[in-house]
């Protein structure tokens, strides 16, 4: 009886360790819990794009409101269509170290539980992220691009930027091979969006009245505060599905773990990005500001997402505030270098992106940090792509096109001249 | 040692074929999956009585916001009791072919594994579907119907209509055993409330002022284009319940991986549809249009509904299209015969129910096709059953309490006169 | 052969009295099961925060707006951190029996599956549930306290006043002891909730003009009636997490069972507390009323929380509506004593988690039954405590910070008085 005993506290070690010595879970129930953990995230990440949509609904005026909300819609669309003609193949089939073969992609019909889990779940929880990165942009360049150049844009960016770009890491390209470690997507989905968000800010130019002549800085105030709380809310949910389904399995007991240990740390990291924010906006204009308050929310979500696998708790949240705090001194210094931001994206994806995937190489955060260099390298190297290629798509659409609407048109709103509609049209305003 | 391998290669092979030939996911484990399976999807089906809610909401006239709200929550309520008292009863209670028996419904407080899920999740999963029927309606009839006959007919399609034109496919009726073939509802559920809210708006009549007396058709816009937005996004949200857990189990691999293949098809129609009506409403009338491009991909998300696990992705993206063009061309075509329908349910549940119920009996669709006479068999039954029950209903609530307030009190708005308060006191309109 | 049926029928019967006689699920699946239970209803809980916030936006003036949104996302925000520092530990760390001792929480990296579940896992659930019991104090102390007093309070709340209380039944102190039996928190969260909703009502006194000198009282009508449906919805939604997740576990069939159970007594409830409110209101004041509708709601999910593992659905629509006509009528009674709550949380929480805490002990109620004594000691004991200690704190807030803003920021709205910002700017109110 003794050595029954002993085999079995041995066992349980083992276990204790690998989390999968003792093979408890049979293929076939592994199989059918990561397929659902796919799933499940995987619509938690696609209410994403509501999120983005509210937020950025939120922070226009009321004549570009219903525009914002057509070009959300429109490019989580287009986003699903490239990502199943080009996009999918381009990031995962065949990646020789830069690039992967585009396929029409069409898994096989047979299951096979020795794969793992189904790979039509996994196609659905990664053209999610495809569409977020999309997402980000809109906001940024909100109020000023005509529906159709912005159209032709998402489509290159999740048909062909995005991809590409992700293939280095998640695709098992150079990247990867060089060690570089991005959890969920701080760099890849983040920074990615906040690159493109950036030149096309830069290249289309700021609004008609935000820098006056003076030099000064002209505030624009989100026509629908309430609306961009509940755009932050629902991103902040679907970020659960975001940074949780990146543990990419949940068939033993060290995945869902480990999955746990991400939930945690992503609310908190957005949690101590918000109070940080709200703090130092206190302490820098003299009085609380909800919009800063919110964007210090995501940009504690965004900075957490390089490494919530590693973190402990309260590394998150000071991850998070740090976090919150480069984002809320960002959008100032943006506005003095004249570009425009209209709901904060860059300071937010970009800024903290940037940040969050740094962090990740610092020694002595949790248990399992990259090494420093590599993370700049990749930093720098997908930053460098996403500048070039995107400022040459904005700038072939903007040759051929056209990117903004006329002065005329732009002073209207854009729900009247791209739509002919308005989106409050019985209150006064 | 070559005779193991090979009889394990024979084994993986049989569960390749098969899913479940190793049956390596324990009776209570699958009991487990099975049931989880019903309660999150049945909760993201739930969501949908807010995207409802949201949609309409955003799409009526400020003065009747209020109204449309109570109503979205009182039917969702009333759908859960009334399928409670009498409703599963005459669904699935053994059902002779053209009905059930109602009973008082309370399963029995025994857990048997081998039941293989429990009924009580089977319950509300198909509770959902009950009520999501109902709120078809309340859109189509807004702005013009008391609520007090909105209320006693949704008493009366969700303990009645509903569950026993159900009971002929998903109770195992007679359309059932004729092969009649609708996987998650595109006429149990969305033909049935299309065809109830026609009746209905014929029966009722066209709001006050929709149609001049020279015939042209005055455009009533709808009063918050973002709230629409935000109903259409939730409504593509709790879809992946509606089309996902009617898979009805989530014990084997095959399962998962058919739910897999459901989500993506469901957001693949969903995208298609959108896109479609967004190129075809510019085309006809010049420029993008929100309402239309919304509507349009929850024509996609019901022209999938009857065959989400037959399709391919591609055939998923040209089914939804489909649906998102005849969606677009109904909508002028119902205000050319004078039938109101305030936010275009008609032309979304209706018209892409049948069309989504009639391509899965086209050949060559998937693997699994039905036949085509069947599925129009089936179309044309119970589009009969629904037009002269609630027919019915709708012309003895008008005999005997009649349906429309006062030519004053719809002028001034049903806010004021069913409920005495205004949506949104504060806003001049 | 006969023989091995018998066992086998036997079999079944252990199964199916005690639900795990089979064990048939291995420890590392039930492990992943309970800690993706707790992921998932917790993700459902955390929104019920965006919940709150949709109804209390919708229920304040428009002046109000943005402040209870930053108040909302800030008391989430704050309930995280102070429940991850102090109020895990008093909460459940070597309960003495009156109070647990405060660790900075970090549970060992080591998975074990012999735990059942992930600790991080139970630690988000239990997090969740903190902050949602301050969430709703701040719907009835709205459009009068300013944000640095709600912050401490949010901060001495969730850090300490709910974990103690809490401690003591789910932290297996005293009142677990004696057999008080609260399922989910009718009264650990929900009355705990509505004490000190009450006593900061009392305290910081009515809004400006809401009882004139004659004593009449003044509506004060929401600004924004969708939104404060919205809420509604997502609270109910989320309710599923709150009350389905606190099974505590999914790692057997009789947890499932139980689980779908207890969803759909959730919902049965609150659709009986709408229909009741609805129709109570229609014979109270002649018309039906949206407001009163919502709470009813509200209050039905509030009076099931308590034990919606032990009622049959048709007990839980009774016990539902029971509580929407409580609700229903005490919030005049509030107004007739003067008591201004914004948003009636104390008339849905205090009241209906008193009534909903009680009738658990109602001998005949399912079939485990609490003690009728032991439960309505805990509701006093509780209510005592909470009394005290949430009064001693406002009450210190109020000497040395002061609670209120002049009078004329009160007039003039604290979203400028405090945020210097406006909710909607561009609609003229």
């Amino acid at each position: 009886m003794k050595l029954i005993k002993k085999i079995c506290l041995l066992g349980l070690m083992l276990f204790t360790v690998s989390g999968t010595a003792f093979a408890e879970v049979s293929e076939e129930s592994a199989y059918i819990f990561n397929t659902f953990s796919f799933l499940v995230h995987g619509f938690l990440v696609m209410l994403m794009a509501l999120g983005f949509t509210c937020l950025e609904a939120g922070l226009v005026r009321t004549k570009n409101t219903a525009t914002i909300c057509l070009k959300n819609v429109g490019l989580y669309s287009l986003a699903g269509i490239m990502f199943y003609l080009v996009g999918y193949g381009f990031m995962y089939n065949e990646v020789n170290g830069f690039i992967g073969q585009p396929t029409l992609w069409n898994p096989e019909a047979e299951v096979s539980s020795a794969d793992g889990y189904s790979k039509m779940s996994d196609w659905f929880f990664q053209m999610v992220f495809c569409a977020t990165t999309m997402s980000i942009i809109s906001g940024t360049v909100a109020e000023r691009i005509k529906l159709l150049p912005f159209f032709i844009f998402a489509i290159v960016l999740t048909g062909f930027i995005y991809p590409i770009q992700a293939s280095w890491v998640w695709g098992g390209g150079f990247l990867s091979e060089m060690g570089f470690s991005d959890f969920a997507g701080s760099t890849l989905v983040h920074s990615v969006g906040g690159w493109a968000a950036l030149t096309g800010a830069i290249i289309i130019g700021p609004r008609l009245g935000k820098y006056a002549s003076n030099g000064s800085v002209i505030a624009i105030p989100g026509s629908n505060l309430p609306l961009a709380t509940i755009g932050t809310f629902i991103l902040w949910f679907g970020w659960f599905g975001f940074n949780g389904g990146s543990q990419l399995a949940l068939g033993s007991a060290a995945d869902a773990a480990a999955m746990a240990n991400v939930y945690v740390n992503t609310n908190m990291a957005a949690a101590g990005g918000l109070v940080a924010a709200m703090i130092l906006a206190s302490i820098l204009y003299g009085k609380a500001d909800l919009s800063l308050a919110l964007n210090g929310a995501l940009a504690g979500l965004v900075s957490i997402t390089a490494g919530p696998d590693v973190a402990t708790p309260l590394q998150a949240i000071i991850i998070g505030a740090v976090g919150g705090v480069l984002c809320t001194l960002a959008i100032p210094l943006l506005d003095k270098l004249k570009i425009d931001d209209v709901v904060g994206a860059i300071s937010v994806h970009l800024v903290a992106g940037i940040w969050g995937t740094l962090v990740v190489g610092i020694p002595g955060l949790g248990t399992l940090a990259a090494d420093f260099m590599t993370q700049l390298i990749g930093v720098v190297t997908i930053g460098v792509f996403v500048v070039v290629a995107s400022s040459i798509v904005w700038l072939i659409l903007k040759g051929v096109l056209g990117l903004r609407p006329t002065e005329e048109e732009e002073m209207s709103g854009l729900d009247v001249s791209e739509l002919g509609m308005e989106a409050y049209p019985e209150f006064r305003n």
